[in-house]
């Protein structure tokens, strides 16, 4: 799972895509795809050619690359439209202070919303509350998550799968997102889960050693575990460890890669001809976990157990081309659950960076560092003077500790009277942010306390290959 | 280790490999290569760039690729001057029945000749004569030989790594030089070895299952053991199941790929934006061996143990890009050994093909298959009449039996008077076969016989990551 920097997108680029997209709609032909998600396609790569056509003010011609390679800094990603946001695994950015448009994002990226619908049927085939990530439209699109109902309701196992890119010791708030959540879902439906630490990845993205990297993901391990996860249910990896390790994780890595083109990961990450041949074929290595045949040990061999991942929006990219190859391989579609980003400190345009250590709080931060850094540095969405905001309210929309109170204060109705008192001004900023100060204090101390319980020896059994508590 | 088919030489694949060269020159200048190696890819930076021209009629320039994507049939290798050679791992093309041109070869890749010096040089540091493949130019180029001989006259451990790309079940007589070689080295030597079977690649590059990949695996990892390999010094792995079970492989394969670009892999072996990720990323999978941390078990996780590699000059691509990849990872670089092609029946125009049955002895053959294929399919350099032949003597440069007889005659005395008495004519054409008939068949059968031997058991202790006997 990557998360890092990287510039506008090229005509090149742009050039790349469109011909990826259309070696996509080829492959969903050939294989008699859903008409719908062949219409899906096609709406994205018109929406491409578009953006071509704009940027170079040429037609897109097949073998005809662009001869000026001229950078365009809106309406990148895959798809846009009218939006000013790019989102893809390395790179998260938006104009608003809002934060990215998440339904233009669901059109572009042509998944589905989690509707309320969705939501109450969640509760009823659980019998369990919602999580408020799913109330509160954190958890905001889904692929094929009915299809996991439908199992779910006939008594057919899945699992889930998840992962984190192991770039440094220390984690901060908005990486624990996906790993709260899926511990809810491992929580209400009582199913394996599998941990991915892309150690492999940062090693070959980040001017990091093998060793470091591989100390990075135990450090993370850690945290990751810290959050609760149940040592009998659970399997946590690192790649440069498990590809060892594994009768069937290589096998499958090799499935991948046999059938994605240097230019289907061109159109989908990016990548150019000076990128190393490591990061060209890692999109594989993020594509095999989501088949259960990965872990033999778990699922005794079998591969028709469907995999269930949540994660955050920005890794979708990943799992749209580990969905086009699953069916060419044998394999069920992983489904999805994507999540919003985070929110930096200083607003929402931006997703956090972990080498900045004040756009975030760090699970390793002390009740004084918490309390200096949100009163410091986070964004508020309050009126200049006291006078002001008394009059006109303040800005929930945009205020980064209203957003942070929708992720850590479970509390709905207390929530909702945060909202309604800080729009109408009763509410000051000062005293939001001790309400935000007060909520993550405790929150982080707990973490930290749960994870000092966490020994090495409970990170190995965690980390080794092994039938958790299931029967397949 | 690859072999198969391709096309010719583009100008788009040509202006890339111009790119690669550069890009490979500023490499080891940046890490302070010995000037001879810059002297050597200078000249060969140079003759690509001529080739260009002479090809598109343009100069080569930076970020200008060719607009017309002509194709070039002749002088496509490499650092190709005046031959009409091609050779890469998946082509081996000449317009001559004598053969490839291998001096220009060895100028071309920037490998050494062997001469009579080095063999010298080996009989008197291993006490043993010299292979009949070395005396009499069947290997005849390597790298670093000499750097080998050192190590081994001070007791410095070395180790021999060689492979097999298993494509079908059917092993043919030239699939057998490498191995009969590196039994040889390893029995004067004393050495460890290690065989890599590409059942990953083969399944990469063929229609084939995984399954069918490894089963293939199996069987040709009988022939080889048949050619009487010990099984305390010899580890033989399928890449499908190594990389899965070993703590060292995967780590050095993407030590590799995080040091070797799209761009270098596109002029090494013509990859074009269409290839699988698989392939492209390949390359380090062949060049993993080449570190002795790849087998933990046998060198004790020692990196520091030089390897070398017997094999066909087709191979070398793979390890110049080890050899060039090898210093910035701290790895010793491996020496090689560079055997000639053996002979299609058809004649030395090209590499003969597992497929085409009638192209090849087969180590299945029967008696009188070999009978047959040798009577009917070997080219002959005799005369159209016997008159003529009496009269003019046949010419052994381009005669297939003769050829083969170097192979495997190993009495130097006969195969000398085989040749004076062909060429004067006093030897006819069938006398030829029939002598070449009455040392294959024994051979063949020999083999067979000792296949029989190699059970499923035999096999398993082979292919069982362990420690070998040496102490490391």
């Amino acid at each position: 799972m990557a998360d890092g920097e990287s510039g506008p997108v090229t005509a090149r680029e742009l050039y790349n895509r469109v011909t990826s997209q259309g070696d996509r709609i080829r492959a969903l032909k050939t294989e008699k795809a859903p008409k719908n998600d062949i219409d899906v396609a096609v709406k994205q790569l018109l929406a491409l050619k578009v953006d071509y056509k704009n940027l170079t003010g040429q037609d897109y011609k097949p073998d005809s690359p662009p001869e000026h390679n001229v950078a365009m800094i809106q309406n990148c990603s895959p798809g846009a439209d009218d939006g000013d946001d790019f989102v893809d695994p390395w790179t998260v950015q938006t104009g608003s202070a809002k934060g990215v448009d998440y339904d233009k994002l669901i059109v572009r990226f042509g998944s589905q919303k989690i509707e309320k619908e969705l939501i109450d049927r969640i509760e009823r085939v659980t019998g369990k509350k919602a999580h408020h990530f799913l109330r509160r439209g954190i958890f905001f699109s889904h692929r094929d998550m009915h299809q996991i109902l439908d199992a779910y309701e006939k008594k057919k196992p899945f699992y889930i799968y998840t992962g984190r890119g192991p770039s440094s010791e220390a984690m901060h708030l908005g990486h624990l997102i996906p790993f709260i959540f899926t511990k809810w879902l491992q929580d209400v439906f009582d199913v394996p889960l599998v941990v991915q630490m892309t150690d492999d990845e940062k090693y070959l993205w980040k001017d990091l050693t093998l060793e470091k990297a591989y100390q990075y993901t135990i450090e993370n391990a850690k945290d990751i575990i810290a959050c609760g996860f149940d040592v009998d249910k659970t399997f946590i990896f690192s790649d440069l460890e498990y590809m060892g390790s594994s009768s069937g994780f290589y096998k499958n890595v090799v499935r991948v890669q046999k059938h994605v083109t240097f230019n289907q990961v061109k159109g989908i990450f990016g990548f150019t001809d000076s990128d190393c041949i490591g990061k060209i074929s890692f999109p594989a290595i993020q594509a095999a976990p989501s088949f259960s045949s990965s872990f033999p040990d778990i699922f005794n061999g079998r591969k028709d157990i469907q995999c269930l991942i949540p994660c955050a929006i920005d890794q979708d990219p990943y799992f749209r081309m580990t969905r086009d190859v699953a069916p060419r391989i044998n394999y069920p579609k992983p489904a999805l659950l994507h999540s919003t980003f985070f929110p930096a400190l200083q607003g929402a345009q931006t997703k956090m960076s972990a080498s900045d250590p004040n756009s975030s709080i760090f699970l390793t931060d002390t009740p004084k560092q918490i309390n200096a850094k949100v009163n410091k540095h986070a964004f508020s969405g309050g009126k200049d003077t006291i006078e002001e905001h008394r009059k006109y309210g303040g800005n929930c929309e945009v205020d980064v500790c209203y957003m942070y109170l929708t992720f850590f204060l479970e509390d709905d109705e207390k929530l909702e009277r945060v909202r309604q008192d800080y729009s109408s001004g009763a509410l000051l900023t000062g005293e939001l942010k001790k309400l935000l100060i007060e909520t993550l204090q405790p929150l982080i101390a707990a973490h930290q306390e749960s994870r000092k319980q966490v020994s090495d020896e409970v990170v190995k059994q965690f980390m080794t290959p092994r039938k958790l508590a299931f029967d397949f």
